[in-house]
């Protein structure tokens, strides 16, 4: 009997927390604590047991995001050329790393809402800023190395140079009608590059990439 | 006499707006308007004259900054091939825009105080989001026009595209201790590209980056 009561209990923690996640994804961190009881099927109660405040509930959000985020890192460098389910050819490490940026961008755009609310409600910060960077940088660093190894990223750059520019392209599309299209489309931009180096640029010029 | 009183209060004028900017640009929007009529070598009734109000000084080192920034590309487009001084062989439009846009973001890293002070002042921001971005936007056109024609820039890429980036990187890095070197570094990482295209990040292999 107890053992179902916590099964019970479990399931209605991890539907809650779904829902929360989908709600906070549509409307940010104004998500409904009623709305949220409602879709997942449970008693304003029930919601208040699990996550006695608002903040609470934002916080759970949030670090299962970053542990989402941080799995699937795993998860893509596994898959790009080290579990033997791939050839480990070229390309491999970078779309794996560029795919997993784009959830991080993506991520960031819902976890904006989510960073204010927090921040505003007890005066520090602990999602938008470094906690949350500091994770997702440890989990960024085998993908980073794997499409350097690649050739595929310029020495030097950083897992933190890659997340500082995922969340600048957040804050900067913020106040844009589409911010998670917008983010998306600037982040292709500073993939490709705004200009790379003129020797990649004049190629069809010539195919003299190679002379200086 | 009249003649001599305006042309004192004129040079005035512009000594203080330049002390101011230099002022704003070492210690943002809490440039302090004692130390600007110190170091104009003026008295505070006469900032004050000019300058009835903080917000009036915030505003003007706003306007002539973007003023500056639009001369500024005018005179590099015009250097870039147009004038007659330059071969205008392949590569200077790049420069030129390059060059601007560095300084777009060296701006952007001092305005971004003044933005917060302006728009906490009287509730709305004339200087950090919209008027000045649109009076850049139009400025930068030339210039991303003339990279766009040697091919140095993808096609469908904006100038708002590039302010947006600008505004970004300034945002994401305020809160580090160097910020404008910082923004800098990333500034480059955007325009080099993270990971350009696998052609360009091959070439080495064999230098068959024109083959699909």
């Amino acid at each position: 009997m107890v053992e179902r009561q916590r099964a019970d209990a479990r399931r209605n923690y991890e539907r809650i927390l779904a829902v929360a996640e989908e709600e906070v994804a549509a409307r940010g961190a104004e998500a409904s604590l009623e709305q949220i009881a409602r879709v997942a099927g449970v008693g304003s109660a029930t919601v208040r047991r699990h996550f006695p405040t608002r903040r609470a509930l934002l916080e759970a959000v949030s670090r299962h995001r970053i542990e989402a985020l941080s799995a699937r890192a795993r998860e893509l460098d596994g898959r790009s050329g080290k579990d033997g389910k791939s050839d480990g050819r070229k390309g491999e490490g970078r779309k794996a790393l560029l795919e997993w940026l784009g959830e991080v961008v993506a991520y960031c755009v819902t976890a904006r809402g989510l960073a204010a609310a927090l921040s505003y409600d007890e005066g520090h910060d602990p999602v938008g800023g470094n906690s949350c960077a500091a994770a997702l940088i440890e989990a960024g660093e085998p993908l980073l190395r794997g499409a350097a190894r690649e050739g595929a990223v310029a020495p030097g750059v950083t897992v933190e140079d890659l997340i500082t520019l995922a969340v600048g392209l957040t804050l900067a599309t913020e106040h844009h009608p589409a911010p998670a299209a917008r983010a998306d489309a600037l982040l292709a931009l500073a993939v490709a590059g705004i200009s790379p180096e003129p020797a990649a640029g004049t190629r069809r010029a010539g195919g003299a990439a190679d002379t200086p």
